[in-house]
């Protein structure tokens, strides 16, 4: 079957997915995680035989390490679908409801977006996460993996899609596009997919937002910055910047770029440096900074980089404005935090700083769709429209506008006959109800 | 100067005015509408050296009709800048508020997108209403305008700005971009522009879809139906019809095909040629309908094609699948309406018919920003993410997430240390009142 006619059927269960109530939808996550246990001695063997043809083509070690899928990992993505079924379903809120004349009943509903695209690299776990976030949302899918993991990628997807057919889910809601069709062939559906969800290395999801016309949801880098202002309290942000650089390196909301306030530097670098160096903190610095610490010199490169590794670029600056500055300048739109105990100072930062998370106080590493209690975690989106930050079921759906009359006729408000009331109303959508 | 260094500099601005209050915005506002008044017999001056320079060069009659910006026009958007003023400011909305322990508390705060690109044709009026709204909601704006219209866009947006200026909003937050620069250009700069609005034909905001990478807010066709259901009642169904069709032809929101359950057809059609004969509406039908009225035949091009004038493609259909089929087959996602007494039946084509308007007995015509009461309209979106249907001043704005801590670190809550509480919070975001 070509790729072409896979999503076009995949396209056509999603509508009928998108009306299908929230039991049943929970039903299947449930038969998916009761089935994934079941077989976890054919995804362990599907995912060995990965393994060993990478190792034997010699794949680099972490991609390698990435694509191991073992009994934790499992159990893992089966916990996550028990969590994923408490949430509640995304699709049928009533975000507005308006009574525009008598009778005539508008109403804002949230529905599936349609089909989602999801291309990842290596990491099963992926897979299994996304497919089961866009069930839950009422959402259609297209599995892309990569070739290193094509075994373990096809037991799953033939699970989840087994036990969906077990429940009652339309058949071809989601699908698995197998090696041979290529990802730029993917990139070019807009005639299918409604948006793309990319999981994999940043040099990877910035080729697939700058080759197709598909919406991308996600981000690229993660340049995270923490700001410490002269009034910041020393041993505040002294925790704070350790935490937000070495709590965990290789992630997007770690910190890469300190920014101090001249007036402070002198006190706070020494001391900073001194628990780095601990922790084995590769340190380069401004000019400015290397007058008051012992590191090599940053190079321009350095403000655009996220190392995703034990080592943290330093520049001292002016004051708030540079900070915002050098933060909107060579920052990522990811997350940012500003140290200090000024309240005016941290609602200049808040409104300044033009990335999706802007913090006060706290360590970076906050952010996250976990932490901040979504439950569920689709990505981090770094764009500027639909959604922001880290994404929950809320990123995939959408809403319609759902308008119930009698008769209504736009002629009788041309003609001044009647005028609209908008009245505000209360209550849920349900026509069956009424 | 270049155009990428003019977005440059209105990508700077616009990160100012995220931060300007609601009333500077205001009194903006109502500086531009006085100033617009204050200078009209300039601006229709201009406008008369346009319309005389384009029919010299035989620019077609409607271009030249859509060009026309007089005394009347002016009034249209003076009035449309003080509704604009009263309509409450979208920026600064707190959508969530939870605190994830105690004394860290997350808000989810909407706040402008950051640089609309805003592309017309000859329509003067359009530059206004989308300048006018992008000031509202904190958005920087690039102008792009139609040369045919270069004098008359040249004097609003100088005075625009120049009002602008005089309340206190940044400099440099809106730029007209000259002729000079190309249309082609503008979609590449991706790294200044967040969001395009095309304004124009059909042909012209699909230009802009097809050759941009920047997200686009609108829609190319609007192919709206009407479906009249076997349980429909014969008089709401016509007089409901007779509305879609003709109240106003050359607008998206006109319908272009009824769908007619076959139960039905050969009591409605007859009637409703009738009345659609006097009104000289043009009908093209499926073999169907030509067994029940003498109309020529439609072909599959009709199914797919936006009239935007007296005509209207008839299909008779064996029920409410096929009617949904058809839409979700050939229809635009913009405004669809079933016209029916069953109340199952009605909740169906609304859960079923994947369009961003879905109605029950009611005209298509109603799809408007101003019926919905939104007061303002950037325009009526297609797609399926971020904004859909007709867009206020909401799609003009995306959200930031604030966290504020005291020196929280990730570090207690992954050595258990801290648990997260996630306690919803009912207040609005503040750091200085605090």
């Amino acid at each position: 079957m070509s790729m072409e006619e896979l999503a076009r059927r995949v396209k056509k269960a999603a509508l009928e997915l998108a009306a299908v109530g929230t039991e049943r939808k929970n039903k299947a996550l449930a038969r998916i995680a009761e089935s994934l246990k079941e077989r976890k001695e054919e995804i362990i063997r599907a995912n060995r035989t990965d393994i060993a043809r990478s190792e034997e083509e010699n794949l680099p070690a972490p991609l390698v390490k990435r694509l191991k899928f073992d009994e934790g990992k499992i159990a893992d993505v089966v916990d996550g679908i028990y969590s994923l079924i408490k949430l509640e379903d995304p699709v049928g809120k009533t975000l507005l409801a308006t009574e525009l004349d008598d009778g005539l009943e508008l109403y804002k509903v949230t529905c599936p977006i349609g089909v989602i695209g999801v291309i990842f690299e290596s990491r099963p776990d992926a897979l299994v996460q996304i497919a089961t976030l866009c069930l839950k949302s009422g959402n259609g899918v297209l599995l892309k993996g990569g070739s290193e993991a094509r075994e373990t990628n096809r037991i799953l997807a033939e699970i989840i899609i087994g036990a969906a057919a077990e429940a009652g889910i339309p058949a071809n809601w989601a699908a698995l596009l197998e090696t041979r069709a290529d990802v730029n062939e993917m990139l070019k559906m807009d005639a299918y997919i409604d948006l793309i969800i990319p999981r994999g290395s940043n040099d990877f999801v910035r080729y697939i937002m700058d080759n197709s016309r598909i919406p991308v949801l996600g981000h690229a880098d993660g340049i995270c910055h923490c700001y410490v202002d002269e009034d910041a309290d020393l041993d505040l942000a002294l925790k704070v910047v350790v935490d937000a650089k070495t709590q965990y390196v290789a992630v997007c909301n770690a910190t890469e770029t300190l920014l101090v306030h001249e007036g402070i530097a002198p006190r706070f670098l020494p001391r900073l440096k001194k628990v780095l160096d601990e922790k084995k903190v590769e340190l380069v610095g401004c000019s400015k900074t290397r007058e008051l610490i012992s590191v090599a010199p940053a190079t321009e490169e350095d403000w655009r980089t996220e190392y995703l590794d034990y080592k943290l670029s330093v520049k001292v600056v002016s004051g708030l404005q540079e900070a915002i500055d050098h933060i909107n300048t060579y920052g990522s739109g990811h997350t940012d935090s500003i140290i200090t105990s000024s309240k005016g100072k941290a609602a200049q930062f808040m409104d300044y700083v033009d990335s999706g998370n802007v913090f006060c106080n706290c360590s970076t590493r906050f952010s996250d769709g976990f932490r901040y209690g979504f439950g569920a975690e689709v990505g981090i989106s770094t764009g500027k429209i639909h959604t922001r930050g880290p994404v929950g079921l809320e990123g995939l759906v959408i809403y319609k506008y759902r308008l119930i009359g009698n008769g209504h006729i736009v002629e009788d408000y041309a003609n001044r006959t009647r005028t609209f009331k908008h009245r505000k109303l209360n209550g849920e959508f349900s026509i069956e109800g009424e």
